[in-house]
Parts: structure tokens; sequence; C-alpha cells
């Protein structure tokens, strides 16, 4: 039987960053946790980093995950808004590859085709079929949602597929 | 005489993060230190993040600053642009308000007009102005000038003049 690894899926934003863990055991899935850090809207944008970067460190601690994933900025409407929200992501990189775990990065698109079939699934069909890939998952937030969403999409990408296979062959010996 | 204060400038870039310390005793500046924080382009944008901040916190921890000064990000060319620059100075932001320190932020047209007197002043003209104002100072860089130049904005700015008078105040107790 395979060793089983974590994957930490991350939809980072100013806001609330979601974040989703996930058992991978093979082709075999399951849910571990999932959350939403969320920031004070009324304190400075350098505080809700320091808020976010502590969340994302506490989850990493608690969880432990072998790999890791972020959404991929899409570009945003506006250069304003895409400021905003390399900010938040640029938290979740730092965070996870400072602890050493490798983090991929899809683009939303990717992450949809990966678990629901169409790159321009809506936010009700990424939930359904996030629930239904990982039984018992409850996401407590969309943002929650897609980043279970993201992790499943790591779990399923042929690179990732080649970093299990790598690590587990390095845990047999 | 009044205490002297340090504050520390940051001109944040992916590729290279300007900084620059200066003493800042009442009206009275003086330089203390500049430099360049440079990623590596061949690493990951993740683990180039982490080398910004690797870099960032040693010069916390060497010059122990009273207060910060970011450059805020002027909209950028493209939403690409502004999501690589707003990375870079997440980091910045990040680093400083979780060391305790109060960050400033102030665009790049008031940061030239605050040291060169023109709100268009070319790169030239504000290392020009940062070595008068900053006698001795010699930036090793572009970034290391404007970060420099963000200090000595912080330094002359009504808002960072009364945290001094405050911090002057609660030295004086």
């Amino acid at each position: 039987m395979p060793a089983s690894l974590r994957f930490l899926g991350i939809d980072p934003g100013l806001t609330a960053t979601g974040w989703g863990v996930i058992g991978v055991e093979g082709s075999k899935l399951s849910h571990i946790a999932n959350g939403t850090i969320s920031s004070n809207a009324k304190r400075s944008l350098a505080e809700r980093l320091v808020e976010i970067e502590a969340g994302l460190v506490q989850i990493l601690e608690t969880y432990a995950p072998d790999a890791a994933a972020v959404e991929q900025a899409f570009v945003a409407r506006d250069a304003a808004a895409a400021l905003k929200l390399g900010q938040a992501r640029a938290i979740a990189l730092l965070v996870t590859a400072r602890a050493g775990i490798a983090v991929a990065e899809y683009a939303p698109n990717h992450v949809k085709k990966s678990v629901v079939g169409a790159g321009h699934a809506d936010k009700n069909q990424i939930r359904l079929m996030v629930e239904m890939l990982l039984p018992g998952a409850k996401p407590g937030s969309e943002h929650a949602a897609d980043a279970l969403a993201i992790a499943i999409a790591h779990a399923h990408s042929g690179a990732s597929n080649m970093r299990i296979a790598a690590a587990l062959a390095g845990a047999a010996r």
C-alpha cells in the first residue's frame, strides 16, 4: 500500500484566503481539513499580510503538508486589482517555500478543468465536485472549496504524480 | 539634543529590492547604510520571495530601524507587471509590520517631490539629491538610491514627524 501524502491547496485573497488539506494515497483522495483565513479590513495592508502569514504558518504546523499548490493569479480586471491579489499570493508562496515545501501554481481554468471537467465551471459546480471527490468534505466557504479544488488539481497533475512517486521511492528506501 | 531615530526606506522589486537606512535627529539627516537585495532569476517565484524576505530580515536585525517606508506601487503598465510588483512589495510590508515597525507608503511622485522638489524628477536627479541630503552616501544601485529617497521622504513627512515627536516623548519618559 502506498504511503499517504498530504497536499495543501491555497486560494489566496487579502480579505479571505481559503485553504484545504487533502490526503493522497495513489489515486485515492481524502478530505483532511479546510478553512478560511480572514484578515481585518480595518487594519493596514501590512498588518493584514501579517495576519495571513500567521494563519498559514499555523496550518503548516498543524497539517505538515508534503506539497502545496496555489491558484495562479489570473490576470485581474485591472492593475490595481492585480496588485492586491499579488500581495496575498506572495504571502502564500513565501510561507510554503520557506517551509521547504514545493509549491505548484495552477491557473483557475486548469483547476476547474481538472476538478469539474470544464474550464468554465461555476462556483457551485466546483463545490459539488469537491464534495463528491472528497467524501465528508463540507467546505466552510467558497474560498475553502476553491482551495480544496486546487489541492485536487495538484493530485491529478502529472507533475505532482511524479513527485509522489519520487517521495514514495524515497520513503520505501 | 533630540534622540536619534533610524528610518528604513525600501524600494521593492522582485529582481532587485533597494534598501537604505538613515539617521533622523530632529531635522538633521545622516546616512547609515544602503544596499540591494537581488533574487536569483533562475529560481521559482516562491523561492525568490523567500530570498527577499531573508535579506530584509537581516537588515532589520542589523540596523533595528524605528520606522519604515515603502514605495507605493504606482499603477503598473499592465496587470501582469502590477502582480509582480505587488508580490515583492508584500514581502517588504510583511517583514516590517511583523517586526512591529510602523510602515508608511508613499507614491513615487510624492517621494520625488519631497526629495528633489519636483514630482517628475529623473533617476539621476534623485541620486544627486540623496547624496546632497545625506553626506557620504554612495548608493550602490538605482534601487538603493530610491530607497534612501523614500526614507528621506518619510523623515520629511508631517505624519512621521508626529511619530518622531511621540517616540521622543516616550524616550524622555
